[in-house]
């Protein structure tokens, strides 16, 4: 098994970060149901950075400081004391083109901070809207990875394992792989691609009725859409910025 | 979604365990390569029981209090001061018959410990062996299940999804799932079923290959059959027994 590949591992929920050395490492937070679909989209829109934040006080009252939008949700509706929420039809390029969000999620910004605590390399966010930028990038980079799901409060999920499943079909001949969670999440996708939102209608997954009772099915279907926001999000001194030409 | 279905999850890992109240709730204890393979096998060729115990030391010392057999490994080999090993190719019905095992492995013993800790209703444990005789456990009941899979030191594993998979497909009309990670099982075992040996190396589950490294195709082989061992073994009392007769 030995070559000179970089290794790549996936880990399916933040409860199981601790099991994967990050130092020296690619982290890509995946959140796919929203804040990552939104990250990509908001970016793409031209915003000029995102701050992750992982809490509402401190979303409050750092876009208070610095005059920025605030943004965010717990449990899949606009927290309390935020202006906006985690849909990416909310930052269309004349609303976000410039500005500054603060955003805090349930799950996403959640696992990004617990990634910056462990000492992660560094740390992207990907999802289905930015998927072949998150491919092109990890495979020019040879680092390792730690695909990172986001889950739902540690509970696995589908449709962060669909990604990181999309992720690891493209890019596996340049990884050593010795992994079951990306055998599972790989086999999966493989399942699904030719109809991913019916594949998670189908199987029933969580997440899914949670957004739909919310009458989110837009949402649903465009976070699952390749490429629609084809941007990569890259962590630096506290922000989400778009990274630019040679990685 | 409401109806009076008793609800089924999965546990992909032990470290995921408390996410699931499993009080009242009947707990499947996975561990296919090996433990619970040859936990019905060595009770299906008539052994009396099987204590289970979370430590080599605490083996050796109820296996001489009472003149039991010892048996566990570590990492895949019979731990240092046991007798026997976790294959179930040792323990025949001339060797084991009429005997009481002490028994401790790497994953599995260790996740049944937690589970009976954390005030599991019920607890038994399944492989291929036993897919049916699980199964019909479960549907007899009408209970709450948590499917337990006991992974390979706190990393999601093949095969237990997979397993976890096989008694979903042939359960879940009667339990109401609401559970990325059965759904997940379940599309992995219906990719594998066909051919489950061929799945998982084809896959280069981590554990076939540490396995096949030991020379060991014989028992990946042996516990992925299924129903070659088929009884249900249920803790009771401190040992594990074959539940007989009406559930």
């Amino acid at each position: 098994m030995s070559n000179n590949k970089p290794t790549l591992y996936t880990s399916p929920s933040p409860a199981l970060l601790d099991l994967y050395d990050i130092n020296n490492t690619i982290v890509v937070i995946i959140d796919v149901f929203r804040a990552t679909s939104t990250i990509a989209t908001a970016l793409y829109n031209g915003a000029k950075c995102i701050i992750p934040v992982d809490s509402v006080a401190k979303c409050i009252e750092l876009g208070k400081k610095i005059e920025a939008i605030t943004a965010g949700e717990r449990d899949g509706k606009i927290a309390e004391g935020l202006e906006y929420g985690n849909s990416p039809f909310e930052y269309s390029k004349e609303f976000i083109s410039g500005k500054t969000l603060v955003l805090t999620t349930t799950n996403g910004t959640k696992l990004l901070h617990m990634a910056l605590d462990r000492g992660a390399g560094h740390v992207i966010t990907g999802s289905f809207p930015n998927l072949s930028a998150i491919c092109e990038y990890l495979i020019q980079q040879k680092q390792p990875v730690l695909l990172g799901c986001a889950a739902w409060k540690d509970r696995v999920n589908m449709e962060d394992m669909l990604f990181a499943g999309a992720v690891i079909h493209q890019v596996k001949e340049h990884f050593n792989i010795n992994c079951d969670s990306s055998g599972i999440a790989e086999t999966l996708y493989l399942n699904a691609k030719s109809d991913m939102y019916g594949f998670i209608k189908d199987k029933q997954a969580t997440h899914f009725q949670r957004l739909t009772n919310f009458g989110l099915e837009k949402d649903i279907r465009y976070c699952l859409t390749p490429d629609i926001a084809n941007v990569l999000p890259f962590y630096e001194d506290g922000k989400l910025v778009v990274h630019n030409g040679q990685y």
